[in-house]
């Protein structure tokens, strides 16, 4: 199966509002509720393109039981979650629908305790003896250490487990120093790392740092990668307009998808990209519209970069 | 005991931002969940002074099981409200720090079916026989007949039952009509019951609707109080900066604890402005400060209004 990580899950709500205006009392039209955190996004999209998932992660108090009432009436992802005493955080974005813009509300997540960041050690390491692929998602919960990624992309590699991470900041510079197989910042993150804003420079420089490979994600100009074997970039054929929450974590599962099919590493950037346009065009944030993604991954095509594989 | 009924009852989550910008992502920097709904309100008060208090109404889903959880974890109201099949609603007060104001989200709450409504109106019948005193509190949930308030007046007087009314619009135009014993609307919502602006005047003509007597609520300048034995104005000796979330629950707790103490009219009124003013000085929404409650107690005077009883 491939497992996903998500330490810092959450319960997604998405409010819409006639029109969002500060220090006003506004009646929501319509609620939706949904697992989150960038890992529970990538195990339903895996699901979702029929791979064996299991999520794992922290839930805990009664939204952590929310979560977990999501995840399984969403079906096709296994819930490995660990139990933590505190409760997991929420995030609210509220859809102006006279602007069409969303102001997102972050709750910040339980404090975890060092107790519970062992058992969960425990927990990934028995996972790991029946997993293909691991997809490492998103922050750190307060409590956790900061090379925690590190950590986990070395438990991965000595199981010999192909490991991506998706993070930010701190996180990612040590999650790198470990190796993973992939990582996949988008050009902001990667401009954070390296200082550079030229995102195949950018790129090359995150794999000096450690990555075996770097896909880096380009808004609207879909996607580059780089690795050993050389650099492409894939993008949509038009401009696509929608709601570009959870994009990014579609594209993680078309890598992961890809990987563990063992198609090239053009064909994974194709996927990531299709998968990742057919996000933004679906009409509840984080679900994939199928018939775009069908129609995308035939017609997107992953162009070779020139230029000395490494070159910085 | 005092029973307290909140027919859209829910979670009232505050966020502290640092500041709310449309179309920004937010950290949430503090979050506080409590059990929300006026009449939840109203019971937490009527605890915090001594009073034996049952909460009844409806809950349901995970967020009603949350709803249950934070209000046996603060204490003091005995929990008897009708589960039902829909989740219970939150509700989200993103209070801006660089600015003070507060922004605020509502859920519409679930849709209540007939027989949801029909075992509440058993639930509450059989509740009335060990009731002291009853309040009627907030708007009304989907798929509850308009002139469910109407009804529940009806039966507190048919069992002896003192009943206090405070909701709006229709709701309240239909329930005043059954004769609840005490009407607590705001300037707001008298103004548009009765078309007068003038709140002496408006009070007056809620009474000739039905109301036994009438509490208006005039924000700053604290608090009116119209009964067949005369009329009243209170308010706090110096302006209060603060919170005004909660503070008409706390008002609708004071003069439900003097009615069932048997205090006189004038030491009510001045009881609820204490303990409305006390609310707006607390740190948390809802909660009120107990020092300056016992200050204005002694220093709030309720002054006799001339013109004759019932004066249009």
């Amino acid at each position: 199966m491939i497992l996903t990580v998500t330490l810092n899950a959450a319960i997604d709500l998405t409010y819409r509002v006639p029109h969002l205006q500060p220090h006003r009392t506004h009646r929501v039209t319509e609620v939706d509720a949904r697992p989150g955190g960038k890992g529970l996004n990538v195990a339903r999209v895996l699901a979702a393109l029929g791979h064996r998932t299991t999520a794992t992660g922290f839930a805990g108090g009664t939204t952590g039981g929310e979560l977990r009432a999501l995840l399984a009436e969403a079906g096709g992802v296994t819930d490995a979650l660990v139990e933590t005493a505190g409760a997991t955080r929420r995030t609210v974005a509220v859809v102006d629908e006279a602007t069409g813009d969303t102001t997102q509300l972050n709750e910040p997540g339980p404090h975890l305790t060092p107790a519970e960041w062992e058992t969960f050690l425990g927990t990934y390491g028995e996972l790991l003896a029946d997993t293909e692929a691991v997809a490492l998602c998103g922050s750190l919960p307060p409590g956790v250490p900061v090379d925690a990624y590190a950590r986990l992309v070395r438990a991965a590699r000595a199981a010999g487990v192909p490991v991506l991470l998706d993070t930010s900041g701190e996180p990612l510079r040590r999650g790198l120093a470990a190796r993973p197989d992939l990582a996949k910042p988008n050009a902001d993150e990667l401009a954070g790392l390296t200082g550079s804003t030229e995102p195949l420079r950018a790129a090359r420089q995150a794999r000096r740092r450690g990555a075996h490979a770097v896909a880096a994600s380009l808004g609207a100009e879909g996607m580059l990668l780089v690795t050993a074997e050389g650099a492409w970039q894939a993008a949509p054929p038009v401009a696509l307009s929608g709601n570009p929450t959870g994009a990014g974590d579609s594209a993680v599962a078309g890598l992961l998808s890809g990987l563990v099919e063992g198609v090239s590493w053009p064909a994974r950037l194709v996927r990531a990209v299709a998968l990742s346009a057919a996000t933004v065009r679906a009409r509840s944030a984080g679900e994939f519209d199928r018939a775009t993604y069908e129609d995308l991954r035939h017609r997107v095509t992953a162009e070779a970069l020139r230029g000395p594989v490494g070159a910085g």
